[in-house]
């Protein structure tokens, strides 16, 4: 499969494997646990503390809030069986670029 | 530099050259015209879209507002001097790879 | 009925009565017409906009956003079958003042 | 002064005199000890609980979250220097109302 290696690849891989798992020894598991209602919640939230950092803290903070974001985020895509290669296939796709096309591209 | 091949990354180098570009042209150049607080809003928005879409619609329309999602966080990190690269390294971090493992497992 | 007679419960009462009403004439009936998902959304964005304006512009942009946002909330109530007076009992209570107590406070 | 006798201008009320108050004592005086910054996430956040409490809980859930909303937004108002009559005059005069004739309107 293309766009499988990165670390947000390996990131959702991890957070898919929580999926079931005991909400008492993991943060992700107790996420799915929980449900999409809360999940999306949280995304929601984490957008809301990304926007605040970019606005009055400093890129550090950004950095962070957006790590908490993208995490949050792949949870969602989890919970809804969205993979991160449909994501990116979209955003190539819209950079005019086929998912063939990029694979071969990273594999230069 | 660590993480930079992925199709996140182009997006972002696009994204990164539009600045100061002919906001005629390019929606990306007008997002960065308009100045941070647009660019924060827009972000914020389009976490609200993917979140009614993960509650209300379909796995494709969840797809199609991640992709807008992280085609405005990307404008955002580049309006704030943020690359990328933070942003995995951060995410790494907690995973508990280190930037140079992560680079090196991905060379594999 | 208690609490009926404000701004609010007015502005209420006339987004109710939009229900059910011509898309091309009112934009209350366009939200009304377009459902749920779009009316939170909207609520949603305008929250957004609230945050921006209150981190980044004029006490003045924050009294138009705000006025914004009220107006998407309670178009957002009335979609859902809940009335302004749940919501002001709600806060009466939390401030420890019964719905009664609240009606006769203020015919004094 | 017009428009303020309802609950929502006695909440406000109530919140603007916790400023400046011990926040181990007064939830409202910990979040303006904490900042616009602070205050304003917590605004996105419980907008985003109402809109999830819209898409997917009882209309008792929305009630709650509107609660939660409209708190938050007095005390951002508060920390801005916005006023109740402020908004409600905003929303009057969208509606057509001049805020003498509203406040003739209500004494009525």
């Amino acid at each position: 499969m293309a766009f499988d290696d990165t670390i947000l690849d390996r990131l959702y891989d991890t957070i898919a494997s929580r999926k079931g798992g005991d909400p008492e020894k993991s943060y992700t598991a107790k996420l799915f646990a929980r449900g999409r209602n809360k999940i999306a919640q949280k995304l929601g939230e984490e957008a809301v503390e990304t926007v605040v950092a970019a606005l009055g803290e400093t890129p550090d903070h950004v950095v962070g809030e957006s790590a908490d974001l993208l995490y949050h985020l792949m949870v969602l895509w989890a919970d809804c069986g969205v993979t991160p290669a449909q994501v990116w296939g979209e955003l190539a796709e819209r950079q005019g670029i086929s998912g063939v096309d990029e694979k071969k591209s990273r594999k230069k």
